[in-house]
């Protein structure tokens, strides 16, 4: 009676799905990807150096046993990022596709038009698309009505580390939709993690809040707990909230801070 | 080269205290105590019935290997407290006492004044004293002063689970004190343990968050998550938080939210 | 030197704008509008009762002197918005146009795709088109581009009174265009709609929060002077934060709470 | 049927308290005390330089018909502060004091057995005493047992410019004393004065924040406005918060953010 969830075909166990980028380099990344224990690892299909073999080749540092998912980071347009997709098939990434089409170089919020538009022409080529957006329900509900097996709202900007800057959108959204949210970007320590998860998300995905903490091996470790925490807490059912403990109501609508 | 920390002559790993009211029954306590991990749990010696033997005991159904904090609650006077404790070390508990002097019934504030009483008395007779605080800087400086082994600033009110209402008062009391800092009381969800435990408390004692969830044994599972999380992370350093990835400046101050 | 602000031709003092729905009959809604000292009144031309005239007509109660900027509520696509708004014209209540192309019933989201079209069309035909809009920056940017007037992002949901729930998410759009940002929606009371002039905003546009009030011309008397308020500490220049006052550096990058 | 409040046998219409330290200048200080509608100033007796007479002393500035509202700042004993609250009354300065006891230099926090201490001794020499204590109700209750006319919670550390960072033991005090409730100390910004007044606080009193703000005649304005529109917010009712509005309950406890 594990507490598994899926997309598409796929079937996971950790709530945790984790990026490649922005290591200080491969080792630390290997070891960090196998602390945190996740089973799905996201892959910048742009950013592959496809002429470096061996040891010199990102993918050889993948632990083994993880599930890629290829993104189409770094795409700014839908064409770019729907041919980013394709070449990630070609070259034996597999079906899922994390999908990106940025809007803003400096933000990196998605430009969700591109996005809906991408999303559209990928689901009918048979892609598992999981798109990456903002925290906008209008969207969400869009991204789902066009095939996605997903929706992965932000909760701040790529690499802010602020944290779940709106739950209100968020459990919007996750009223909204019937695909699994996953929140993608914007967290920054492990309560973030575990709130996320507390709010109701399937999985939480980062890659900065690890690769760039001080120790990249031992933060992965703290947000393995800390998604393990949120969802054993949500479905635990927590405590209502209370001015104090006498006060003849509960509290609702407080979320997260 | 183990995490561990200390109170007096007790050295311990977890740094999840917790404790024994509230629950449904005691087989559902004793499964909590021991999904919690915790070394440490907290008993209310003047709720204790000494009349009751064997299965009828709050006592023995506490899991084998756990270390007693008899606690003074239900006291409004320094001197009901003072009592209390020496009640409960003559009854064997031992030589830690989390004090309590509570000032009001309703919120279960703690009073101050006959807190900071009590803790000289004890102190000078021998104890380990950990007491139970407001989140003010000058009187945990006080208790530390007064021969304290810790100082238990609240996070909220008991029993209400509004989390760390006041994040700045609790940093400005690690700046302030030499001696441990608990996080006591108020703690809701497996996130708000997680952040206590980002901001640089030692440790965090809970109760109610776990005793009146709706599945105690898994809040249970899911704090001691919670904290492993958050306290990983204080260790790892997180990433600075940004308004976006590329703003030029880190923002600083930003606690918790 | 009054500070004016202006869209378009049209310069303007004050810096809150209100609506005209959900109020509990026409003189009361009269007295408010009076008493918020607005220049400019929105009114949704598909719930005009063309047919009322004199004292009946929802128009006859507005005080003479405001500007009145009809709005396309209650359009769910860009065709129905941008019909909508050649009516109001056709009817002469003027060039400007508040337009709403509304994605979800039950939230009043804005769908920006429709938005975004909707804008490029009216833009064209000469509208001063100002759009109510989530708080995307890619989505505010691409309103400017099209040729709006200003933005008007939400704070919060329509009618909810939650505040500002994602100041991060405005201050980045004040970053982003240069057209006037005008907070639109969301705001519950005074404190609300000072905050927004205090991050930056160059007006506040309300209905719920005042038409809804228990007392509507005293809580519209309130929003004057909250508007007023926080647009004199945005210009006054604020003191930094500090975790005390001795603390050797400010903090940085707390916005709002 | 004006909006008045008193504190023992003065009345007055202003709620917004200003304090005279910090100022760049005399001249600047009386334009924003005269801009602020401040109908009570208060003056640190410590501070003040008696050798000083006519245009080089601070009292010759204070505009005519503001009630003095001596301090005791920079006491740090229950002697201290009461000595000095005598010497306030031998200068003719009024029967009203604010009674401050520090218990500590960084952060200036009060020290509440001190305070409690000296405002007993006070109020049986028949002082109008208001002290300057922090955000725990227990210590509140005290004070009004004491025979203070007032309490004054502090919002956060004076001159730090947080805020109001605890709403929800201000909340319990005012629940928990029937004397008026200030608070005092914290607020950095017009929004903040308002959200002291919506939740209920009888008025407010800050120093630094218009004293050191880039603008301190403007800020005087933006304060006096923020707080009238608080005040004015508070008596109008708002509208509950909702997720969204047409979610079926409201939301209760969402405090100031």
């Amino acid at each position: 009676m594990a507490d598994t969830w899926s997309i598409g075909a796929h079937a996971f166990t950790s709530r945790l799905l984790v990026g490649t980028g922005k290591y200080p380099d491969f080792p630390t990344m290997q070891r960090a990807l196998a602390a945190s224990g996740a089973e799905v690892v996201t892959v910048a299909v742009r950013r592959l150096d496809l002429s470096k073999k061996g040891e010199e080749s990102l993918l050889a540092w993948i632990p083994k046993g993880m599930k890629l998912l290829p993104n189409t980071a770094a795409c700014f347009t839908a064409e770019e990022a729907i041919r980013t997709a394709r070449l990630g098939r070609e070259l034996e990434m597999g079906d899922l596709v994390k999908l990106e089409v940025i809007g803003d170089r400096r933000t990196l919020f998605p430009d969700v038009e591109g996005l809906i538009q991408a999303a559209k022409v990928l689901v009918k080529e048979g892609f598992t698309v999981l798109p990456y957006t903002n925290d906008d329900p209008v969207t969400a509900k869009k991204l789902e009505d066009a095939g996605c097996a997903a929706v992965m709202p932000l909760g701040a900007p790529i690499g802010s580390g602020l944290g779940l800057r709106n739950p209100y959108n968020l459990r919007i959204i996750m009223e909204t939709v019937q695909v699994p949210v996953l929140v993608d970007a914007g967290v920054g320590t492990a309560s973030d993690a575990a709130l996320a998860m507390e709010l109701g998300a399937v999985a939480v995905l980062m890659n900065t809040a690890i690769a760039e903490a001080k120790d990249p091996v031992l933060m992965a470790e703290a947000m393995r707990a800390g998604v393990e925490g949120g969802r054993k807490a949500f479905l635990a059912g927590r405590i209502p909230m209370k001015l104090h403990a006498a006060a003849s109501s509960p509290m609702s609508g407080l979320i997260g801070s």
